[in-house]
C-alpha cells in the first residue's frame, strides 16, 4: 500500500510508492557525455572570467592572477544585474520590475576538480566561509532581500560547467519557496511555541531510522516526506535562523559533515547529478525564533513529470528509512 | 537588462533573461533513444493491461478486446490505490495517511501513435470527453477531493511509454499547487470582484502580443510570466470553474485548438518533450466565481536547476512575446 506523507514545514504531500519502481520503460537512459575542452574556472584562465569580487589567496599573489584557493566572480551570463534601480511598474493586471540583483560564481578550487569531496576539509571550510562572507557583504545593499546559495552538479542537474562551483543569486524579492517554508514554520511556532526544525532534530535523533550522520553540532538525514530517492538534509542542532551567524566550530564540523554526506551519496549512487540548496532567512528578518537554516541535497535520479508540475506533490519510490539505512553503511570517509 | 515578471495568480516571479541563452556548455545534449519493442497500449494487447474501466468502442465489440477508439485502464504501477480507507494518523510532528486514490491511464488510440496531433479532430474530441467522463465518475467517491489530468510526452518529460496517452491521478487532498493558485485567484477576486483569468483573457486579446491562436471560445497564448521557453496556456473565454462543465461546442473547439497548438510547438521546436496539465477546480468546490479552468503546456527544453528548486522562481531566456510571434507564423493546420 502506498503511503502519503506530509512535510510538516511546507505542507507538501509526498506519495511513497515502492511498487512504481518496477514499471517498464521505452526509453534508454544514457549518461550525458562531457565535451571537455577549455575551462574558464581553472587557474591560469583568470582573464576569461569577469574581474574577481574576492578570493582567498596565497600571500604575495595578486587579484585576477594565480595563487587563489577559492575565487568569487560575477556570473558572465547573469540572470540578474547589479547596477540600476528596480523601477517597479504595472501593465494592466501584470506586475514587473527591472532584473536587479546579484549573480555570482564561487569557484571552489584552482584545480579542475569536479566534486567538493575531492577537496581537503580545510579547503571545504574556506568555501563555507566564502558563502558567509558574500551573504554578509551583499545584505548591506538595501535593494536586496534574499541570498540563495546553490550548487548544480552534472548536466541533468542543470550544470553547464563541470569544474566544481557554487552559485549565489541575490534577489530583490523573497523567493516564493522560502516564503511558503517560513509561513509553515511560523504557523507551527504560533501553535506550539517551538521551532519545527528543532523538533525535527529531536525526533530524528530519538528514532534514528532516517539519520545518515550525527555529530556534535549537525545531523544529516533523509527527511520524513522526502520528495526524491536519497534526498538528504543537513540541519544544525542549535537553533539559528541565519547561516551567516554560524559559529566557527560549526563551520568546521559542517565542512566535514557536508563532504562526508556527499561522499556517501557519490558512492551509493555512482556519482549522481545533484543539486544542493542552502535555505537561510531573508536578509532583513532578524533573529527569527521559528526559522532554522539548513541544506537540502537533491540527487537527480528521477524525472519531474506532469503530476509533479501540476500538483506540487511528489512520487518517491524509495522510502527514506531504506535510503538512510543504506547510506549509514556506505563509507563516507568522515575524518576531521 | 533582465526583467522580473510576476504571475498574477501564483505570485511567482520569473526572470526573463535573454543574455543567458548564450552561455557555454560542457555537456552535449543527446536525444534519448527509443528502445522500441512490445507496447502494452496497442490494439491486440488488451490482456497486458489491467481490465478496462471504460472505453469508446465500435458497436458489437467487447470489453478488453479489439474495437476500441479510446480506452481507460488502471495504471499497472499505481502511485495511489483505489481500495481502502485513508486511516489518517500522526507520528510525532509528522502526518501521514494511506495512499488511497485513483491512478488511471487514458490510451488515446488503438494504433501506436506518439502524438495527439496524429489523430483526427473527432478522435481528439473523444479523448476530451473521456477526461470529462472520468472526472464526473470519480467525483462521486467522497474520499477524493481532486482529479489531475496530465500528459508526459518524451523521456525527458517523464514518459515511460511512447504510445500517446494521458494520466489521471485522483487524490484525497487538494494539491498544493492548485491550492496556491486558487488562493491567489481568490485574493484578486476579493479585491476587484472579478475573475483574474477572465481579466487575463481580455488583456491578452486586447494587446495581442502573446496570442498564439484565437477562436470563438478559446485562446492559446504565452503567459506574461512564462516559466519556460514556449510555455503555452489554453483558456476558455467564458468563465467556468470546472472543466467537466464545458459545453459541447467548447469541447469541439478545444480539440481543434489543443491539437493545433501542439502541432505548432512540434513544428517550431522539432517535436520537443513536453507536459500538459489540466488545471480545474476541486471536486466539492461548487461554481467558483474566482477560479477558471485551463490547460498549461510546458515544453521541456531546459533543465530545472538549484535556483528553481530553491526559490520556486524561474529563469526564462525566451520572452513570451517572441515565442508567440514565432508560433503565430508556424502552420498549426487549424481546421475543423
Amino acid at each position: 500500500m502506498p503511503e502519503l506523507r506530509k512535510d510538516p514545514v511546507s505542507q507538501r504531500w509526498v506519495i511513497i510508492a515502492t511498487e512504481r519502481a518496477a514499471r517498464p520503460n521505452d526509453f534508454k537512459v544514457e549518461p550525458q557525455p562531457i565535451k571537455g575542452g577549455f575551462c574558464p574556472f581553472c587557474e591560469g584562465n583568470e582573464d576569461k572570467t569577469p574581474p574577481e569580487i574576492m578570493a582567498y589567496r596565497e600571500k604575495g599573489t595578486y587579484q585576477n592572477q594565480r595563487g587563489w584557493r577559492v575565487r568569487v566572480v560575477p556570473n558572465k551570463f547573469p540572470a540578474l544585474r547589479i547596477e540600476g534601480n528596480l523601477d517597479k511598474r504595472g501593465d494592466g493586471i501584470y506586475d514587473m520590475m527591472n532584473g536587479i540583483g546579484a549573480h555570482e560564481v564561487i569557484i571552489e578550487s584552482p584545480k579542475h576538480v569536479v566534486s567538493l569531496t575531492q577537496l581537503e576539509n580545510g579547503h571545504v571550510q574556506e568555501i563555507l566561509w566564502t558563502y558567509r562572507d558574500r551573504l554578509v557583504d551583499l545584505k548591506k545593499d538595501k535593494r536586496f532581500t534574499y541570498g540563495m546559495l546553490f550548487k548544480n552538479v552534472g548536466a541533468v542537474a542543470g550544470a553547464s560547467l563541470e569544474h566544481s562551483h557554487t552559485q549565489l543569486i541575490v534577489t530583490p524579492v523573497v523567493p516564493i519557496t522560502v516564503d511558503h517554508e517560513m509561513r509553515g514554520a511560523e504557523e507551527f511556532y504560533r501553535y506550539r511555541n517551538r521551532c519545527i526544525f528543532c523538533d525535527m532534530v529531536r525526533q530524528e535523533i530519538a528514532t534514528g531510522a532516517r539519520i545518515v550522520i550525527e555529530q556534535d553540532n549537525f545531523i544529516s538525514f533523509e527527511p520524513f516526506a522526502a520528495r526524491f530517492p536519497f534526498e538528504t538534509w543537513i540541519l544544525p542542532k542549535q537553533h539559528e535562523a541565519h547561516f551567516e551567524n554560524a559559529q566557527k566550530i560549526e563551520i568546521e564540523e559542517l565542512a566535514m559533515v557536508l563532504k562526508s554526506t556527499l561522499a556517501k551519496l557519490e558512492t551509493a549512487l555512482d556519482s549522481p547529478p545533484y543539486n544542493y540548496i542552502l535555505h537561510t532567512s531573508p536578509f532583513n528578518s532578524g533573529e527569527l525564533e521559528y526559522y532554522h537554516w539548513h541544506i537540502e541535497i537533491i540527487p537527480r535520479l528521477t524525472k519531474v513529470a506532469g503530476f509533479e508540475w501540476g500538483t506540487g506533490y511528489y512520487i518517491n519510490t524509495v522510502p527514506p528509512e531504506n535510503a538512510a539505512e543504506y547510506l549509514r553503511k556506505v563509507d563516507g570517509k568522515l575524518t576531521t
